[in-house]
């Protein structure tokens, strides 16, 4: 397998873009990242597209061949990949194996998804369809109850406070204040998430990220002619994915993500580095419940101490990683199919030095946490400084 | 990239399968095809999955997940691909590159989709969602329409014949009745097709393929240990994908899929044959002027002339290529999803020699042609006996 790089990345604002369609949110992000490269379309050989529930939010299947066509890039095909809230990291997986095999040489990746069309209830059936729709979701298990059950697992077994779950959006929102393509961009106290209206039980409405349109798109090429395109070229040094079951009921342990730890451990593996090398890393707060579970199942901190490693400042600028520097789905709002590939892209600015007001100092190594559902599967991607 | 070859096959019997949900369906298939690769599920390194509409048909999204958990796989990852009624052959095609790359050895394909849950209606709107949902299905252009529009052109350019339409659905209901999987094992006249409801001028109801629950699944080995799997193994020598616009409105001509011909000749290059070196073919016949352009695109006959060779018999048993042994889209039927995949797993058994009733004698190369919506993309496959 050859090197891969990042050779170029661009995203929308996330947020309410009403005056924007799915299409033209895809062709904004992939316009921008393929100006970051330098690259023309004529040089593009393939790319991957991530988007989880089209079909239900827009009416549109079938989205690789609208995005190819509304890029410009016919012939070029782009293939979509599906994997509920992982669907970006899958885009990029597979955009990694085409470059890595030989098979294509320049390769856009790319996340989308418009979720402003319909009413709030369809959202949140179209999420559903993450779960196991037999056993759960056509049971009442949306997505903030089955958190809720996590996070109320995790406050039994672990003393885990609602308090240490609101200093994750509070943080979290914090840092959004410094991204100007973050959804939320002011800051929130824990008493604001202790007062808001409670969704799920121990899950206030600011435990959850919000509803969200958005689209961010990378450009790929081979580590060997990456510099010919870029002085900064971002490696990317690992990428693992693991599944578990898809339903919550079936799972040995419901405080942590098993595929999230199988998939942490090879990655790790891959890039010949432990927990404590990660500098910055872009992990999957979908709820305040789940940034804590990552933490915990990446090997940042030990089981059971993230709610506490969090509420103490640990995660923070400053602390022993800083977590979710771009805002996480919390702040920055979470386009399902676009998060995964949101996160490749704030950790590429994190590592060529360019990420505005929030920069981790001189940050060399980055880590992305990308999860499917509530775990099934999981993606962990670590990225490298390449100059 | 490392030689690939198709080890296992295997396939429910496609229909209205009410007693089966989703979930049921893939297992199915891949229990029979790791039965018929002498595979166990802890040699399985990965999957990619095709399905187009899950989200709309059944509620269900994040199906790789759904179908690792099902499948026992877990942890092994499985990855769903969709690019409308070619996802099967997209998922072939990751397959192919995981495989090829060396990145995984032993790896599973599948395509899926469970129609006949929702009304015909709903269907028909999810099945919309492969065409230009801003542009056509929003305006009222169904499948149906879409295709009518390109046979009466073809009708009008070509003097291509209702009698030519009908002898594609008469040959592929003719070779349905060998086959013991398909949804229709009768034979029809063209009176028959030509008697049949008007759906959208010229395409009578005999003219479209139906409404399909069903699922097939493919085991691949690099081809260098295939043969500590099975005696024959069957080398996937091509795999070429191109896309088109999306809207049928925007193309330069509506009497070919310009992907597919683009797909084609990338194909026959890396395979290093002609369209006359096809002894066995499975095309996308959606509707039978689909078929008649595909066995033009593909170059088996000259533009214009498909629906008269295929009158004539030339795409019969006996005749210049047989096309569509399984029974086709036709009389098979189409589980979107799971097409392509059947269409190789169909050319697996006849280059095995193990298609019972409907063996083309002592074949050797075969290639599918499938196709996502209107005909972008289109992916070609091309197979060869490997023993």
């Amino acid at each position: 397998m050859r090197r891969v790089a990042i050779i170029g990345t661009g995203m929308t604002k996330f947020g309410e873009n009403w005056d924007q369609s799915y299409r033209h949110l895809v062709v904004e992000a992939g316009i921008r990242a393929l100006t970051d490269a330098g690259v023309s379309g004529d040089k593009i050989d393939g790319g991957y597209m991530g988007t989880m529930a089209s079909g239900r939010l827009i009416g549109q299947e079938h989205v690789g061949a609208l995005i190819a066509d509304y890029m410009g890039l016919n012939p070029i095909p782009i293939t979509r990949v599906e994997g509920a809230c992982a669907s970006g990291s899958l885009a990029l997986r597979q955009g990694i194996m085409a470059v890595g095999s030989g098979m294509k040489d320049i390769v856009v990746v790319g996340g989308v998804e418009k979720m402003t069309e319909q009413s709030t209830g369809e959202v949140s059936n179209a999420l559903g369809g993450a779960g196991d729709q037999e056993w759960e979701l056509f049971m009442g298990a949306s997505f903030p109850g089955l958190y809720a059950l996590m996070a109320r697992r995790h406050m039994h077994d672990y003393g885990t406070t609602s308090e240490m779950l609101a200093a994750v959006a509070v943080k979290n929102h914090k840092h959004g204040t410094k991204n100007r393509y973050a959804q939320y961009q002011r800051e929130i106290t824990i008493d604001d998430v202790l007062n808001s209206k409670m969704v799920a039980d121990p899950l206030h409405v600011f435990d959850c990220s919000p509803i969200t349109d958005g689209a961010a798109c990378l450009v790929l090429a081979p580590m060997e002619i990456a510099e010919s395109y870029t002085k900064k070229p971002i490696e990317i040094v690992a990428s693992a994915q693991a599944s578990d079951t898809i339903a919550l009921s079936s799972r040995e342990s419901i405080t942590e993500l098993k595929a999230a730890k199988i998939a942490a451990e090879k990655a790790y593996k891959q890039a010949n580095v432990s927990p404590k090398d990660i500098e910055v890393a872009e992990v999957h707060d979908c709820f305040t419940i789940a940034e804590i579970m990552a933490i915990e199942d990446l090997g940042f901190f030990k089981k059971g101490e993230g709610g506490k490693a969090t509420l103490e400042g640990k995660t923070e600028f400053g602390g022993d990683v800083v977590v979710n520097t771009s805002g996480g789905l919390k702040a920055v709002g979470h386009p399902v199919g676009a998060t995964g590939v949101k996160q490749a892209v704030e950790l590429t600015w994190q590592l060529r030095g360019e990420a505005e007001g929030r920069q981790v100092r001189d940050a060399k190594l980055g880590l992305s946490h990308n999860v499917g559902g509530s775990g099934a599967p999981a993606v962990v991607h670590i990225f490298k400084r390449g100059y």
